[in-house]
């Protein structure tokens, strides 16, 4: 593979080539992607369709418009309990902008920022992006994959909960212990999809954090682009002066359309996905049991099983190829997520529904089994 | 001002104060504005709330739908008479995120990047941003504040024509010279706004060059966060990489309905936009000159007047907020383009209509005459 400044998403291979299986004809059941696949709520739809008949979608504000961070804002009271200003609240297009421009201004201003293996891959690549300095935090199976406060010897964290790959939560108490250490970076994006109480946010034990959140996993609003930061106030100036330069502002239309996924109906459409995501995670892992994936960490937030398939492979990239060739199932390598014992996982998402679920676990029972 | 990791933009004081002495019931005349206040075409917007109808708008391919990539493929054929493949056109969440990861690259590999001065400010603050080496040419009004090729000490120049803020334009023959000093980057955003004749792209003189394009200006679409690269192979997939880890993908509703800004009739109805943007240039660069502004460079596209101001004014910083407060004429200072004699000059846009360009000449006439 040729080198790249930053290290490409391997699963896009797998998916190029689903799709070209697909192109011939053969049915592929997709565990790879980390896609929500229900439908944006119609009120969403609805908001924004008024919007574009009745509006030109100009340029706001960078940091979002203020009816939008007014309802995140209010959010975060009813939600959580705790207080954060409108003022606090900025809109960024997608959340993937506002943590490149929130790593650099924290990297800058507070120093080393350390970041899970297994973990997101992009924590690693936008501060390689950002020529920032990075410390990779192994993390364990035996400790659920998190990081003990103990490992923390930057200045800054990502923690990320529920987590991807893993679906791992931390607890209010882990959390405090965690930012007593360090400042936090705190990727909520998985937030609202949780099957064993809520996930605390890291602005329930300290102020002095930044959260990452979104509108494309819990809202499933993923190719309109909208995510927001909350952070302590004396980071809005830095962030508005980066957001104004390498984003100008977040689409109008999606930040007009975001401010009614808060209205209560739509709020309780959503929660009643979650049984959904439930269900699905319930036989997804009791399948992947039976066929021999070991699972050390059950999820207990987001839509993903880190399996351990160290029963069949010592080298999960491959198997991921082979998977899709002769079980036309398609899986993501652990690869993707790190180098700390990757090679013998892959990660399931269960962002399909469940007669695909059942499919695919019987796919590879026949071909594993 | 307190200091900041990057620079903001100057103009954003100016636009509050402006809506603050709106919010207490007085007219102000907007020239501070570079967005075209021009309606969205019909046929667009009617595609867009199709999408949002019919599909739920999930993430599509990081580096755009391949229909729009091959839309604006062909419209570079039709429009320039230049080949490109489908595979070289990027599309971006605007055409900031797409400079941003263009520059890395460019960058990393070829080394430091000149830009103008005065010039647009994200360039030296996304350099700064990406902690690449950046080096300011400064431009001067003799030129008509073009780059002569013997300045170009650096392997990368950017390069904006039409420029903002002095609605320059560089000929074929000029920016063939300059492409056999450095390797372009070729901001093109204004291209389409031209009043004396097209502006050439840089890939009628040369392949190995890279542009940078987006719907915004031209095309009217600002909120809706779309733009375009047009770059060399070898770059594709470095760039793809980046843009999956930093922006995901590009809006989805805007793809989709931005192919339809290439149909006939569309481009028809954004070519006459043109004739009302020269009528208003060509009455405000009368009206300023009457008023006793000295314009060294009138424009020959975009829709930004860079007017000399020295007559009245050797801080123009100063000086555009006093003519708001005095004249409730809202004007961008010099100091938002860079250091190079740039506390003489104010930029005036013509995004507004031309009463408003009537009425605010007048408002400036009985305040400085």
């Amino acid at each position: 593979m040729e080198r790249l400044l930053v290290e490409p998403f391997y699963v896009m291979k797998v998916l190029e080539r689903a799709k070209e299986i697909e192109r011939s004809g053969e049915k592929v059941i997709h565990f790879e992607i980390g896609e929500p696949d229900l439908p944006v709520p119609r009120k969403v739809k609805e908001e924004a369709k008024k919007a574009i008949e009745t509006c030109e979608l100009r340029y706001t504000e960078s940091v979002g418009i203020l009816p939008l961070r007014e309802a995140i804002a209010e959010y975060y009271e009813r939600e959580y309990r705790v207080k954060a200003k409108p003022e606090q609240v900025i809109v960024t297009p997608g959340s993937s902008p506002g943590l490149l421009a929130l790593l650099k201004v924290i990297g800058e201003t507070l120093g080393e920022i350390s970041y899970t293996d297994p973990g997101y891959p992009c924590y690693k690549n936008m501060i390689k992006f950002l020529s920032l300095k990075g410390r990779a935090v192994n993390v364990y199976p035996e400790n659920e994959f998190k990081v003990k406060p103990q490992k923390v010897e930057t200045p800054v964290l990502i923690v990320n909960s529920p987590s991807n790959p893993t679906g791992t939560v931390y607890t209010k108490e882990e959390l405090r212990a965690l930012s007593e250490k360090a400042f936090l970076v705190s990727d909520e994006i998985y937030h609202g999809l949780t099957y064993s109480g809520k996930a605390p946010s890291v602005l329930e034990v300290t102020g002095n954090a930044a959260v990452v959140n979104g509108f494309s996993k819990f809202f499933l609003m993923t190719g309109w682009r909208l995510g927001w930061l909350v952070v302590p106030e004396e980071l809005v100036s830095d962030l508005t002066a980066i957001l104004q330069n390498i984003v100008i502002s977040p689409p109008t239309v999606s930040q007009i359309a975001a401010i009614r996924c808060f209205d209560q109906e739509v709020l309780e459409e959503l929660r009643s996905n979650v049984e959904i995501f439930r269900k699905r995670r319930d036989v997804l892992l009791k399948g992947l049991k039976e066929i021999g994936f070991k699972i050390p960490a059950e999820p207990q937030g987001a839509f993903y099983i880190y399996a351990d398939a160290s029963r069949f492979t010592d080298d999960s990239y491959s198997f991921a190829f082979e998977v899709l060739e002769k079980a036309k199932v398609a899986i993501t390598p652990g690869k993707d997520f790190g180098y700390n014992g990757t090679e013998k996982f892959v990660r399931f998402s269960f962002c399909t529904e469940l007669s695909n679920i059942e499919e695919g676990l019987e796919r590879l029972r026949r071909f594993l089994g």
